[in-house]
C-alpha cells in the first residue's frame, strides 16, 4: 500500500512486504500437496499390508521420512523468507506441530498429522457449496486416516476389538456420527487418543452440516421477515415518489425562469 | 428465451430448448412415482414374509424387474429426448446409479435405492413447513427402507442380533437419532453399509431439525436487532419529513410564480 | 373484521366469529391444567408405589378416568361451540389423539399422552428466553413421564434392565441427550415405543438448544455484517445531508421571494 | 446517573448506586480466581493420589475448607455491600449454590461446583472468537472436573468400570461428545448424577459449536440474500441521484435569483 522508495531488509517495519514468502508458497503449493498424498499412500500401505517383506517396509519408512524432511525444509525456508518471524511462527503453529510431532517416538502414530496439512492448506471458500464440499472431503480424509491409525495401534493389543480395516472403518463411522454403538471401541491409550480426535471431528462435522442447513434455511425462509421485505419495498416506492416530486419542482422552476425571461422581455419592450 | 426461427437438432447450441424432455418428465411423473411405490411394496412383502411360496416369490421378483425395466426405459428415453446428453448424464447421476446398482448381483440389497427416486423427484419447497414435511417423509421412507434392507441381509447371519422387523425398526430408530445403544447392531458387511447410509441420514435429519428451528428463532427473535428496527423506523420518519419539506417547497414556488405573474400584470398595467 | 349487522348462526360464513369458543377456552384454561397435573400425579403415584393396596389403586384409577372424562367433555363442548367444526377437528387433532388413545386397552401406557396437553396449551412465547424456559420445562415433563412409563412397562419383563425409578431416570438422560451408553435399554415393545418418542424429543431438544444458541450468535455477531451496518449509517448520513440541502433550498426561495417583492416595490415606485 | 447530592443508606431507592459493590468485585476478582484454581488443584491432588499420607490429606482438606470460607466471606461481604439485597440474592443464586452445596455431607463430590465460579465470573465476550475460546475453556474445565469427580466416587464401587484417571477422561470424552459407546459408564448414583451434568454440558457444547458455525455461515453466505444486497445498492444509487437533482435545483434557483437581480438592474436602468 505504502509507496516509499527505499526499504531496509530488517523485519522491524510495521507493514512488511511478504511477497517473497507468498511467491514461495504459491510455487510450492502443488508439490507439497503431492508429497502429502504420497505420505498418506505410504502410511496406508504399511498399515493395510502388515506382513510386507522387510525391504519394502524399509523403503517406505525411508520415503516417509524423506517427505517429512521436505516438509521440515519447506517450513524452515518459509521461516527464513518471512520478514516478521515471530508472527510467522504464531500464525503457522499448526505447521510446526506437524513437523515436531513425528519426531516424538512415543507418538509414532501421530505422524499422520502430516496429512492434515492437506486440509490446512486450502480454505478460501467463497460459496457455501465449496465449504460443504471442502468439509466433506476433509471429513473423509480424517475418517480414513483415523481408521488406518486406530487399526495400526489396536490390532496387536491382546483384547483388541478392531482387528481389520473393515472393523476400523465401521468403528470410524459409528464414532464420527456420534452414534457410538460400542460394539467396537479402542482399548489402547493411543487408540483412545485417536478416537478423541475423531469425536471432536464428528462434533465439528455435525456443526458444519447443521450450520450450512440452518444458513440455507435462514437465507430461504427466515432472517428477513415478510413484513420487513414489504417495508423495504415501501421505502423504495416513497423514494421514487420523492424523486418524482423533485422533478416536478425542477420543471416548475424552469417554467418560472422562462416566465421571468418573458416578463423582462415584455418590460424592455415597454 | 431466444426467439430464432430455425433451430438445428444437434446438441451443440448454447441454450438448448429442453421442452420435449420437460414435457416427457411432466407426463411420466405420477406413473413413475406409482411404480416406485409398487417396487417398495413388493420389496417389503418379500422381506416381511420370508416363507412365501415359490410362485408368489417368482411373480414378485419378475414384477420388480419389470419396474426396474420401466425405470431404465424412462432413463433412456429422457436421455434420447435431451439435447445436451453429456449434461443430462451429469445432472442425473443419481438416476443412473439407481438404474445400474440393481444389476450388480453382489449389491442385491441396494436395489432399494430405486425407492430414493421417490425422494429425489420432488424438492421444490417454497415454505419452511413444506421442507420440514418433505424431510420428515423422506426420513420415514429412508428409515423403513433401511429397516427392511438390514433385516433381509442380517437375519440369516449366524450371530445376527437383528432377526425380526420389530428389531430392525428399533435399531433404525436408535441409529437415525444417533443414540446408538448398541443392544442391536448389524454384523454383516452389507448390514454395516446400510447402517452407514442410515447414520448419514441421521446427521442430515439432525441438521434439518436444528436448522429449521434455528431459522425460526432467527426470524422470530434475532438477526434483525431491536435497535436495528428502530433505526429503520427512524429512516422512514426522516423520509416522510423530507417529503413534507419538498411539498412545502413546491407550494412556496407556486406562490412565488403567482406573485411573479401579479408583478408582471402590475408592470404591464403601469 | 367485517361489520355486517346481522349474523346467522350456521357455520357457513367465511370468517366465523369464534368468540364463544375463545371465551370457553380462556375460562377453562387453568382448571384443565390443574386436572392435567392431577392426572400426572396420580399416574406417578401408581407407578412409583407398585405394592399399594387395592382400595387406593381403585380410587386412583377412578380419579384418572374422571380426569379423562373431563378432558373428553371439554373437547366435545369446544367442538359444539366452534362454528367451523371440520376445521376445529383438523386444528385440534392432537387433542383428539389424547382423548382417543387412553380408550385403547392395548396402549394402556399411552394414557400419559394426556400430560402432553400441558405442553400443547401454552406456546405463545414472545422472547427467546421464554421459548427456552418453555422447552426446558417441556423436556423435563416429557423426560419424567417417559421414565415413569418405561418403568411401568419394563419392570415386570423377565429380562428387564430398567427395574427402579432411578434406572429409568438414568436411562431417560442417556437417551434424551442421544448419548446412549446401552447399559440400560428397554426390552419390551411398549418400552421401545416410549423410547422412540423420547429419542425424537431428544432430537427436538438438541434442535432447540442449538437453534437458540445459533440465533443468539447471529443476533450478536453475525447476520448483519459490519460493512452492512456502516452502509446503513452512510444511508442515514446521506438522508440527513439531503434534508439539509432541501432546507437551504427553502431558505433561498424565501430570499428570492423577498427580493421579488422588493423588486416589485421598486418597480411600482418607478 | 442521577446526581442528587445527598443519598440515604437504606436500600429502598429505585436506582441504587452499587458502586461500592462493584469496586469490591473488581478488586477481589483476581484473588477469587486464584483461590478457585487452588481449590481445583487441591481437589485434583486428592483424587489423583489416593494413597497419600494422612498429614498431607488433612492439610489439603483444611486448605480447601479455607478456600470455601473465603468464598463464603466474599459472598456475605458482597451481600452486605449491596443496596438491594433481595435482588442481589436472586441475581447471584449460582454463587449461593456454590457456597451451600459443599456443606451438605451427602453431596461431598459436589464441592467441585466451586470450580464453576471460574466459569461464571467472566462472560463478557464481544467477538465470536472470544465466545468460542471461552466455551472451549469452560468445556475442558467441566470435562476434567467431571473426570476427577467420577473417578473419586466410582473407584471404590464393587462393580466399577471407571477405576483410573485415564478411564475417567476417556469416559468423559465419549459422554460429552454424546458418542456414548458404553464400554465405560458410571454405576453409582453419584457417578450418574455427575454424568447427567456432563451430558447437559455436552448438549450445550454441541449447541455452541453448531451455533457458532451456523452464524459464521449466515454471516458469510446467507441471511442477507444477493438480491437483497442489490436492492440496497439500488437504494443508495437512487438517494445519490436524488441528491444530484436537488443540487441541480439549487443551481437553477441561484441562476433564477441572479436573473432577477439582473432584471431589476435593467428595470432600474430603464
Amino acid at each position: 500500500m505504502s509507496a516509499e522508495p527505499v526499504r531496509t531488509d530488517n523485519g522491524a517495519d510495521d507493514e512488511p512486504d511478504e511477497t517473497r514468502l507468498q511467491r514461495w508458497e504459491q510455487r510450492t503449493e502443488w508439490p507439497m500437496i503431492a508429497l502429502s498424498v504420497l505420505f498418506f499412500a505410504g502410511y496406508a500401505w504399511i498399515v493395510l499390508q502388515p506382513g510386507m517383506d522387510r525391504g519394502t517396509r524399509s523403503t517406505l519408512d525411508v520415503g516417509m521420512w524423506l517427505v517429512w524432511a521436505a516438509f521440515a525444509a519447506d517450513y524452515l525456508i518459509r521461516l527464513a523468507l518471512s520478514r516478521r518471524r515471530g508472527r510467522f511462527v504464531l500464525r503457522n503453529l499448526f505447521d510446526l506441530v506437524t513437523i515436531v510431532v513425528p519426531i516424538l517416538r512415543q507418538l509414532r502414530v501421530l505422524r499422520l498429522v502430516m496429512v492434515l496439512v492437506l486440509i490446512n492448506r486450502r480454505l478460501q471458500a467463497r460459496v457455501r457449496g465449496q465449504v460443504v464440499a471442502y468439509v466433506s472431503g476433509a471429513t473423509v480424509l480424517v475418517g480414513v486416516s483415523a481408521a488406518l491409525a486406530v487399526l495400526e495401534v489396536e490390532r496387536d493389543q491382546p483384547d483388541a476389538m478392531i482387528t481389520t480395516f473393515a472393523d476400523a472403518l465401521w468403528w470410524t463411522m459409528t464414532t464420527i456420527t456420534t452414534v457410538g454403538y460400542g460394539d467396537y471401541s479402542p482399548v489402547s491409550s493411543e487408540g483412545k487418543l485417536i478416537a478423541t480426535g475423531l469425536m471432536l471431528a464428528g462434533i465439528a462435522l455435525l456443526g458444519v452440516v447443521t450450520g450450512s442447513i440452518a444458513s440455507w434455511f435462514v437465507e430461504k425462509f427466515g432472517g428477513m421477515e415478510e413484513s420487513e421485505k414489504e417495508s423495504r419495498q415501501a421505502d423504495a416506492v416513497r423514494a421514487e415518489e420523492l424523486r418524482g416530486e423533485v422533478a416536478d419542482l425542477k420543471a416548475e422552476i424552469t417554467a418560472l425562469r422562462e416566465q421571468l425571461v418573458g416578463s423582462r422581455t415584455d418590460d424592455s419592450r415597454v
